[in-house]
């Protein structure tokens, strides 16, 4: 074991761990692994880094190159074999956890017209956003929901659920987001089958719309204690209108634009505990500062193309196509249309970093903001 | 002094006070009010009744009747020598806090076209319903707010606010609702007249819903943390549209049909501390059954026409009559048509009864929870 | 009616209200009355006034003076008779209403050994503060609370309650203090004997303490949601024992010296939903400066003697005396000893102001911050 | 490439993936490696557990193994080089993250007398519980706050801290516990040293307990918006009073005996974000039932001795053993006397667990809630 070292990690910093490996230190090293120890000071600079280091990278995921292969999949395997048909985006540095981001899942899955997916329930929580098809829907505890394109839906952690697509509509796509990697890495994760395999709908349809859905409004009957938003479905149309609505009166974000989060109505708070998720308006020709902060996020553009600067990286984008922004990586965004709007759909975990006080942001202090491209 | 009775509340029911007055009672008595004292015996039964029973009386105030009288006073009185152009609704059983009901005061407030009130801000809490007119606007802290018929607005406990009707218009007619006399008795008002007598308006005109106004959506960039509804204003079309589509997937209240109350979108929350306010649909035939709680509640019928029951006495309305049900007055409303249905705008302190844990509710047990009429 | 008057309030200010009465106003005045109506203009002023000016009058109670007169009570009236013996505490300005202040009753109740009350419960909040005897306990649903000098003890709205001394104790007397002028005024009041005249014990005596009362512990399997604190029983050492540990790390308030808020342990927030209480140490020697605030405050002297300045007028007390200080009036302290700590014990309704955002505090700017003696 | 294989997830159960490699296949799945994506069903199984099984194994770290190895280190590095001298818990299954069990780092740090740590501050959050030694101390953002022996105190996240012990000390030991593999992974980490290398101390000293530490009291004056429990340090005389006192009036946890939560004194709530503390008392002879949950928890043993069964196997402790319960393992706790209590203190995260809603918990059903011992 002679060429073992300990010492890898000095820093010739005050404060910080400095200590060169000695014969005698490196015995005594080895001694206490017999007791599941270690000396702190030889792993110390490592465990406490000045700033975070995402193993993630920046990537875009276009849909163009996607879209064949998640309808390829049709063909390839049935929904009995394969579970659920869904092509998942897979991060080069986090491939170990199947993450898109960060401890972020994320997917685009397939179904056929008249096909239904079983019902199922996880601690996982999840939303959809709708790409394209007609005829989606989504049940949640017997809520059932239809689904067109830019609409935006939860399943939240615990829920029974199950998708599907009406005999007479189109082959649907959308892309799935979850906290699946966290929920695994903190050990916290159970999964079931619903007993009859498909759930029975208990409500009326789309009843979850019609009694949250109300602006300024809530039904003095309903109560709602469960720790997500109880609105479950939200259209594009409404989240279109607000934005714009809202673009007339304000300046907008300087490192966001025009930009809205989900929230539960009743809280103004996220949609669900660990995943969080906006919609943003870049205005013809707007081109954002860039900030950087803890959490990650993934993005769909959902109208318009552009061009995001992550970490002095450019990636295109336009209408489908998804991109990431690790934790702690500078990032604006750039609408490349000088007329019309460019929308950007977003889910994060930002509301884990609020929950356990580790949201910090910074502004890009140089260059007026902006990076320079590497 | 020998006439003075100090049993006069006596109650012969075991746990309950039953002195009878003797001589040697009677100068005991006596002799405790030179320490500012009293035996308590003497006024339990009375400052502890076994349940409410409310100082106010039912009372509908029919628009027929008010509406000329309004109008007269805008050539009774000029804006500068009256303050405000108000004719007060004055409950026979609360005239001398100038209440409507409880500690909620009412009254209907008319502008000529062009006139504009002067500035001005209090702890008491307002709100005005819309009633008639054109061009009605109001300006809280620097956000003005264009109004039309069913319009809800807050002009919320500290708010510099001010009313004014634009010189296009036609005359308006609102309903204002304040807490006036609850802060009176809590001995807590402070008034104060605007220093320029009218504000700068500082933001976008109708601001607030622009920014506050999505639909399970909320600005990423505004925090908001003042105790009340940051929407402040909330219109009639959406809110109808609100309640329809709540009435297809809502069985309703057994009390009040479709009912939902106006809300702060951040919190779920009433719209302020010490008022909230409600939008019932009673759906065509409608009849509610019975209930009454802690608590008083002004109504105005702002569509359609029927009746409520208030302790066994028959309320005709209807649009634009505006009545009161005091606390723990048993009360259901019958909407009179069998084909249209009808809308009751109310609002009332159960804010108050809720904070301080107040609130207690009781469905009426007989007659199949309707009230025989007396 | 040629007499009645209209315009008894008028103001010469602009924006306040300023009409002289006609023959034609007249007229119109007396023809709304027949509406249940008014013209807001001839009450406005006299309903928003510029700041609050309490009914209540500050008002000391000597306990030298009430003490007798207490006692008597045990002869003059059996219990079973009079439900409780108790001498109230009657405000020269509130007695309308049976306050000791503002919205605040208080009396001083007494029992002989062996004596217990029968049970009840009521919507008013209640707390005792025990000035003198042995043997004291309370009884609050199901938890049996003994009770020395200077406890101070919670009986929530809504608890089944009864008070008694233990057949080997000698006479108690305590100070009551309760909300229901406050909830009587909010028509909110309910009365209820228990059936059985008094309630099992169904507890470890003095569970609460021993549950809730560990200093930054609580017992993991115990949840909590109702809306007091579940400590119930502040006892005098480990209060005291606070008040002069924190004495040594802080220069106190000017206002009130060393001062401390008993609170539920779960929340931070006070003791009761309308009711709050605290405890304060006015050092040797010590004289704070003047302020007022919103809400009125029952004073105890629990320990030591000395003199409040309220509205210019002084109130000398010392143990056992109690004093008021009604809404909005300015008051400042001053311990009587150069070598002995006072303390001062209080209750008020400031969670009432909070809850509706009606306190407001000002400090005395003139004269180096003290009253001038009128 | 040939022998990669993509099906080694196969369940077949009815919604589960199930879906075997077939050449066709395996050239779809490599073929979407170039685009960063993968199909979701090669995966579905692996990363969608059917109930939680976590990386980390139960350890015991007995302190006569470890205690003169951290002894040594005093003499084989210095403070300057080692920052802080440190021997770490290494749980086998965890070795890559430095976690002593889940995401929980520990360690057992030692000072000499005279000797004071430079300060720094970090994203993590952290505790100290005191195991032997005299004049040891803590300064967190000013505040000085001398230790003894089971003392435990925090240094949030975000606060300068700094360690000490006096020069008329002993060596002192305690153990260190933080967060920082969860800060790391969630990549969220910074860490500053202080631009002095040490605080001045701003208040008087141990002031955290003489502001904070009443019981049921708060000052009036002080306000605390942080997300941490302003108390900072808890004594282990009062600790120990609490859960005496508290044994007296209940029955206990079957699965803890007498337990009591660290908490922050004005929410109710644990006493940091991302870590709760706990003390239970396992009374003479007691053995309580098995239950399981998801977090992960460290004990220490503070007084006695005894044995837990973590997952069907036994681990013996006494006084300053250490030992670790990952998550949903099932575990039983003995205390080996049946003269005397033994108390063990444990820190978790818990917090996370139900900030994120991810808290589950299941008691053993067979055997009579005993595991049976492998």
């Amino acid at each position: 074991m002679s060429e073992e070292r300990f010492d890898t990690h000095r820093e010739s910093v005050l404060g910080r761990a400095d200590v060169e490996d000695t014969p005698e230190l490196v015995k005594y090293y080895q001694d206490l692994t017999q007791f599941e120890a270690g000396a702190l000071w030889t792993v110390a600079n490592k465990i406490e880094p000045w700033e975070p280091k995402s193993d993630s990278v920046p990537v875009v995921w276009r849909y163009r190159d996607l879209r064949d292969y998640v309808l390829r999949s049709v063909d390839l395997v049935s929904p009995e074999k394969a579970g659920r048909r869904v092509i998942y985006l897979n991060n080069p540095g986090r491939q170990e956890v199947s993450a898109a981001v960060g401890w972020l899942y994320s997917g685009l899955q397939v179904m056929k017209p008249g096909e239904a997916a079983s019902a199922h329930a996880h601690s996982s929580s999840a939303l959809r956003f709708i790409m394209e098809g007609r005829g989606a829907y989504t049940i949640v505890d017997g809520h059932k929901m239809t689904l067109g394109a830019n609409d935006f839906v939860l399943t939240p952690n615990g829920c029974w659920h199950e998708h599907g697509v009406e005999a007479d509509g189109l082959p649907c796509i959308w892309q799935d987001g979850l906290d699946i990697p966290l929920v695994n890495a903190l050990e916290a994760g159970f999964y079931a089958v619903h007993p009859d395999l498909s759930q029975a709908i208990t409500h009326p349809v789309n009843d979850a719309v019609g009694i949250w859905g109300g602006r300024g409004l809530k039904p003095t009957l309903h109560d709602w204690q469960k720790p997500y938003s109880p609105l479950l479905k939200y259209e594009w149309e409404p989240t279109y209108e607000a934005l714009s609505a809202y673009a007339k009166v304000t300046d907008g974000s300087p490192f966001d634009g025009v930009i809205m989060d989900y929230i539960n109505p009743l809280t103004g708070g996220p949609v669900m505990s660990t995943i969080g998720a906006s919609m943003q308006m870049l205005r013809p020709g707007e081109h954002t500062k860039a900030h950087r902060h803890t959490g990650s996020i993934m993005y769909q553009c959902a109208k318009g193309e552009g061009y995001s600067i992550i970490n002095g990286k450019r990636f295109d984008w336009r209408e489908r196509d998804i991109f990431c922004v690790p934790s702690w990586m500078f990032h604006e965004h750039v609408n490349g249309s000088s007329s019309d709007d460019a929308c950007l759909f977003s889910f994060h975990d930002l509301p884990v970093m609020r929950a356990l006080n580790l949201y910090r942001e910074e502004a890009l202090a140089e260059n007026g903001g902006h990076q320079v491209l590497l």
